[in-house]
């Protein structure tokens, strides 16, 4: 039994609002447990230099946190002038993660901004932020085609994110919350597609190592919770699908 | 008449959120119209080095929107590397504003980090995340107080701000949103004490001139405004202060 | 009567250099008591890129200190890397002042740079620099004029600076130097037109707050004292304006 | 049969030079193919101010190619004033993995420093510079403990990287080279020890995803490949494990 | 015969005006024909970190040029947020002369920030700020042995600088202006003590080269020119020498 | 006698390795002693914005150090943001020295970036860094003229730099390393041309001043010691210039 009560392979409660923020073509408010996530897509009609001219568009993310989303406040990165290898770690990860279910052919030469601001911290950040994304994402290019700017949803596939770990004593859990993470002797994010593959698996023995079987385990727990999240999500982008009748790949693996 | 039907001595809704987030000592989700800032008080157990060994406190304000908290997608700072003149001048008066009207050497020597992150803009903000600060960091002296780390709210006089300006024809109007902003002929911001005193005032011409007359009409209607306002807060803070038992000058002026 | 023998309504004694160095457009050393600040007006055949195709132009301003200006020696900005919140407010501030009086459709796609560099600092470097930067603006203006790359002055009012305060006891000072600024209650700059009318008033009540009586006179000090510096920006501008046979409103205000 | 003739399962052939500079407590040229990596370990007597007290020490580690590494030059991260979020990534991954197998309790408050720089590059170059920097840390250990500033070798088990991947056609490979990383599907960097237990998975689909037998078929190759360069770094490290008595775990694993 | 009107091995006229600006223990303006410097000395009471606790000091200079100082605007380094090579250059060069003059032995634990700031340019302005600077620090001793905090005049040697060169045609010419140093084949300059010998040699055949015969000539223009110099340097000091009773040696070579 | 058993006119042994990384079109690995630097040479097809639409090209060089090329371990310069003084000072004079003997003119519209990369530093690494920079440029354009983009070699002479001194004790010495130039009273880098022309001199009394006639005796040692160097530089560049057949003036000096 964990410190919040939850099984070994129980999720925290997810709500995803969609709309929160009225300006960008795609808005999110995701959480997870206590942590909270802005998840802001905006579209910029121009690619950057290395891809102009291709004909394809691009997908880029960035990530950040209030100063006080966690327990102590940490110095805003605007004001020390250089973005930290935790903060580019994330939104590398976050970018990549999306754009492999993304058809880039399929948006013109356009740029997505995927913004995740995090304004509350606990545990499980980088993994909310790319599950609110998605969501983002999907409704901005729901925009789209409403304006008729793409003829066709250019989403090949939900996806989501979310982490498993063990802990010292060598039991393996889903979705970690702060307190676990920190005590955790492996720490690892899994990214899959409703397809039940996978996008991106970074397992980190923090100070510790795993075997393969124990790698097994956690994978699996993973692949559970994400069947999960893949209805959340459903249900968050069930008024936008209906209204532009076209459904992705929901994830509906053997 | 305003585009938005309001009359041009009115107000736009306000609502305050208190304990938004919560990690900080002080949090408060502000909402004027559509202008949403959340504004975090955390409380730091040190000075900086200038004003060490003075037996005193400081108050310092951060300030810094989502990058899509605007119609367009703004770079975000963190990624420039620097922060912007427009962003350190209105953190500069934040924190001037705040520290008005707090009795520094009541608060020991403490740091109060004010950040006011805006999560969704429509004209305003500086004026939005100097109301909403000054809720944020009752409640965070409140949370010294109950902790008896200090021993009497340090606050002298409650603290609010709005903007007034001058429409091309020459109509003084309160409380700008973004379509009036920039617009307007003269943009005014204004930060009052609950006395009825004039903390600050900054009063642009941005392609025109105004008169002594004009300035008296357009202070006429910032006060009147921030009476409105100095009630919200006022209704925010009730819990507080009935729980802890101290008042602050409510601006009981004449 | 003031530490310097002044009256509260007096001046000090200012002084304008014109072609004080060789290259600028425009070229002149205000003095302003022991304030000394030399201010460059720097005509560039193009405008920045957010003005580009609108077939007008553009007036921007940067201001320094040199490191020793001051009683002790600060950091050279150049070294730290980063323009420090200071700076920016007031460059900004002289940016926008200069542009209020200058129509800026009749200039062409031209920039006018204006470098305002303090290298004798004694209070109120700010509005030394506006009043300084306007006869240079005129100056480069003249020039252009005589090259026949403008047909006409393109500058509509005579503009000025000068600051008003109050001191702890209550009395209304203008032109404060700065062993009064860094006493004053109250500190306000005071941008105005040779019409009497303002460009820009930015009042702050230090550790203090002020009411609406005691702004009227602070801004009743202003408006006289300008009247005499307008006389000096007159004088000073007297050969330019006899040679080019054309006059600015200098001000004739009832 | 890969381009350069290997087998799906063959290493490039690996060099490792050492003492390749005589300034660091430790130093290694690590040939994998053409990829050609500096690791430098240098022993310094302080921790960073977040370890100090402790009584502990802290491994860290820098990375940088050379410009011209590649085929085409880079412009250097220290005329563009920052570090990419490449590099960040990368020393990151070389520090965590290398404090997996340092008890950092047994070597005082020291930092080892490993630098990392590329030469010339030809795919693998971070698990190139981790398999190296292994080498040349335990290479500075000999020398701590050999001037008796530690009693005992504090490497727990032997430590190397390298990379699997699977070509767009499904086959899984070992250790790609830079055309084949650039065409592949999947790409995964593998840390393990010599216990042939997983320090660090990194899994990425390029623009792929894959499957739970994929990832289990290209972790064998990983594990088998493993095998044979702990036996290189073996006999690197022979002269000095024979001159100092101790033995570190090589990984004879079941 | 030059451009002009100067001979190859003269002068330009030379201007030493003393406490130029009040606020630097030394301040000095040298006027170099067109080209003007200011030439401020503070005395900082501390060391850099890493000449603590050695009893003695350290001299360190910076230089810059006011944007339009040159014919054509320059961006201002604090704006660029870095420091050219050139000005780096530049003011490393200021510093090491300097220092060789003056016996850190004897002037305690102290910094002397040198601030060059050329405000009109026409070649030449390192050498300027050499030989300007020179008296500024002189000036600043004096200051302190008048307070008494040190006991004697800490300097050995008059020291100046001045520029020599070829021009393409091969004539060899003394103190360049700008328009020479623009053409000019060979650009030297030449740092000497009062006793004629050399501190400091730095020759470059801009898109030529020399021989020994002619960097001879050079030299000797420059041991020429130095002379004069040193008569004016000692002129300006000749107010403080007389008070303090000190003289440094003038430079009566043989 | 030196330390190192040398005669005070005598160099130490020299190797050049040419083609040592792959991917440049010139790269060489330079020996000077213990000094090891690695210079790359690379073509880049166009020029930068200031040397546009001229039709000839531009050579420029960035020097850097490893981190443990000495013998402390140097921060950084990319993970400090900036590049010192020092290094501006070095890459400048590298980049100078080789158009000083390149025909800019002959090459079109190109751009040579020269990377001198220290790997192991005793000494004298910015006058290694020319010479072997020298033979890396040679190569590189060899490929051009192989490639036929160029039709001539355009290298006018053969360009090699060494470092003369004079100990405290007055004697004159050739080609100092690391403990020599650290006591050395004077410190003169000198570069010269195989026609025994000087291309640039920089010497600097440290604590010290020196005469002419010393200065005299330093660079004939330089003279003499250059021959040598032209030698090897002609054997490294043998296997090229035969292949070729073009013949670069290998100073054939009177």
């Amino acid at each position: 039994m964990r410190e919040d009560q939850r099984q070994a392979n129980q999720l925290r409660p997810i709500t995803i609002t969609t709309n929160f923020v009225k300006h960008p073509e795609g808005s999110v408010l995701i959480e997870v447990g206590e942590t909270k996530v802005i998840c802001n897509a905006s579209i910029e009609d121009r690619v950057p230099p290395f891809m102009r001219g291709q004909g394809k568009g691009w997908i880029t993310a960035e990530y950040a946190m209030l100063p006080r989303a966690t327990q102590d406040r940490n110095i805003r990165e605007s004001s020390k002038g250089k973005v930290s290898g935790r903060t580019m770690e994330i939104q590398r990860l976050i970018g990549r993660a999306l754009r492999s279910v993304v058809d880039l052919n399929k948006i013109g030469e356009r740029t997505v901004w995927v913004d995740c601001d995090v304004i509350q911290a606990d545990g499980g950040t980088r993994t909310a932020s790319i599950t609110g994304a998605f969501v983002a994402v999907v409704l901005a290019f729901g925009k789209l085609l409403e304006q008729k700017k793409i003829s066709k949803m250019p989403v090949t596939h939900y996806l989501a994110a979310t982490s498993v770990g063990m802990l010292a004593e060598g039991t393996e859990i889903l979705d970690l919350n702060y307190g676990e993470d920190s005590k955790a002797a492996v720490d690892m994010n899994v990214v899959m597609t409703g397809a039940g593959e996978f996008v991106e698996i970074q397992g980190t023995g923090e100070e510790a190592t795993f075997t393969f079987n124990q790698l097994q385990t956690m994978l699996e727990l993973a692949n559970e919770g994400m069947k999960q999240i893949f209805t959340i999500q459903k249900e968050a982008l069930a008024e936008l699908t209906e209204r532009i009748g076209e459904t992705i790949d929901a994830g509906e693996q053997s």
